[in-house]
């Protein structure tokens, strides 16, 4: 009997998975880019069909993700895209003409329940279907017309990380082929993960001074606008899911429609800033939260120049704003991460949650 | 000198307009009914220029409203409506093609700042333009092809209550033209506005009991879904606007794709639970959000059946399910009512808000 043999396995460290998998993400994205022709491939067979109103569908970070999509289609090839109801389709069974639409669905897992009916009803109707998935061999990817897999590898923490920022790329990748722009979208998104790189290599020791302050912090907003829209509602997932804090996301607009009057000092925002022609309603929002005495933390493109944040996370800009997304989430991870273990809870397995949601 | 010019105004009572336009709203509604041509005029039109791809914009209660476009119309015609993204259109100024959709905008004072601006853009895109406002004078309805005119009468309470009825109402009337059933839904609209005047005047002396025990309540879920999510996301906005509850709006899935992980026994649950096709969802959140103790209220058309609630609230089935979010709303307008008296604030002007926000 040798040592290894009678020894108990190394317990696992809370939060190990989690931060592995951020880690892994520059990795993950590459990978993607090896697939570049499939993209080219399924772009081009959007347009043969004039399949050009996207409609994306997931639950949970893939939902978040296709908030990104209606700004990538939108900006990109200047298609209109639009985060569908699965509800509308599934459930109440309407009656839509889809022949002129093309279906993304997301799901990490390839097994959530009703995104696998809902990409079977949309067939029906008429839609162009493609799943969007971490595994190309599941129920998911059997029912749709295409498969674009995300390569991510396992993904083993419950709460998303890479396969959410993959999804992104795979979004951004797609529509960017849509427009002719695949080449040099495919090149801008290759030096954005060297971007992440540094920046999770970077922030990783630093994170736990940010986060510890937060430790009895029960509830939050998480305000972007635009692209990082997407940012503030996963980085609003991780906190609720991985740190319990009831972190609502809102767009900067929302924020100052109602939401504001219930800030105080005990009620801190998360607040997106990067550079692009949004940023000045989040700066609007960023001062109207101070003036309440709310705690500010600040992330994105411009986080460096917001003067009246409490905190700022800064990431450095990518090659075109599009991409800003795809780094400004990390110090939300990261952050998230940091709390998660600051209060003495395991990111990997949050209670109550499974990897797998068969959510109808 | 008399009397009158001597003695000080009569100091209005908290919450006295907000509960003023609660009971309102029986009234406004059957107003719209009294424009039923102008609705039919309209969707005429609409197939005419074959602009049958619907998008909707608004912010704050507005941009809830967009919610229940999406069903209605849906629903009724079979038409694919999407809440449209402001910041795509009027920041960064996507060019997207919108020759074969209509508009439609909505806003209560028509004065807010960048729905006129997107208006103005999507006309130059080649969309049908139509202001629902309850001021037809507004810049808003001046740039729009068409107005649908709420007819709600002056809304002095800061936080909407009656216009947002009148935009459900208006919505739901446009898109029953739209599939030529908008007799049948003119009447059972007409008798929905009496079943909320019943629900008004049973519910308004009981709701403080209800209310009083979430006095401490810092966070809430708001879980709804179908076109009950709309409702969801209205009685949210209630909540934080008028009693500075942090209460987040979802749908009954994606609350088990993660968020039920925060929950415990100080986090309450409101869930709008209605007879309809997406119901089964929502008894099953219900059921995982009292395995974490969480305090559960229910409203809806099937609230008296939810065995798990600790509290229910339960409104009366209309005509048609798809008119169950007008009155599943008025349980969480008259909590909101309550509460905020209950915790000593003024829903009628709560603090840091005004009527009119001219946000971007």
């Amino acid at each position: 009997m040798s040592l290894s043999e009678t020894s108990a396995p190394a317990a696992r460290e809370a939060g190990a998975r989690f931060l592995a998998e951020i880690r892994e993400q520059p990795d993950a994205l590459l990978r993607l880019l090896e697939r570049e022709e499939e993209f080219a491939r399924i772009a081009a067979a959007i347009r043969e069909r004039g399949a050009t109103t996207i409609r994306l569908a997931g639950h949970g970070s893939s939902d978040n993700a296709t908030s990104y999509g209606v700004y990538a289609f939108g900006l990109l090839p200047g298609w209109t895209a639009l985060r569908d109801s699965i509800s509308l389709v599934v459930y109440y069974r309407a009656e839509l003409e889809m022949s002129g639409c093309t279906v993304l669905a997301l799901s990490q897992s390839g097994q959530t329940r009703d995104v696998v009916e809902y990409v079977h009803r949309v067939r029906e109707r008429g839609a162009f279907t493609i799943a969007v998935t971490n595994d190309a061999e599941s129920e998911l990817a059997r029912e749709a017309d295409e498969v674009l897999a995300l390569h991510a590898g396992p993904e083993l923490a419950v709460a998303a990380t890479k396969t959410y920022l993959s999804t992104l790329g795979a979004i951004g990748l797609l529509a960017a082929h849509a427009a002719g722009q695949g080449a040099s979208f495919g090149e801008e998104l290759r030096s954005t993960a060297e971007l992440i790189r540094s920046v999770v290599s970077e922030l990783e020791p630093r994170i736990p001074t940010v986060a510890v302050p937060f430790a009895f912090a029960g509830r939050m907003f998480v305000v972007g606008r635009g692209s990082e829209y997407a940012t503030a509602r996963e980085i609003a997932l991780k906190l609720l899911e991985t740190c319990r804090v009831a972190a609502e996301p809102m767009t900067a607009t929302a924020f100052a429609h109602g939401p504001v009057a219930a800030l105080d000092s005990l009620f801190p925002v998360w607040a997106i800033a990067s550079e692009d022609e949004t940023l000045p309603a989040v700066l609007e929002a960023i001062t109207r939260a101070k003036q309440t005495g709310a705690t500010v933390i600040a992330s994105g493109t411009a986080a460096a120049n917001v003067r009246d944040a409490d905190y700022v996370l800064p990431v450095p800009a990518p090659p075109s704003p599009l991409l800003s997304p795809l780094l400004s989430v990390i110090p939300g991870q990261l952050f998230a991460w940091a709390l998660a273990r600051a209060k003495g809870l395991d990111p990997d397995e949050p209670r109550g949650l499974s990897k797998v949601t068969l959510a109808r």
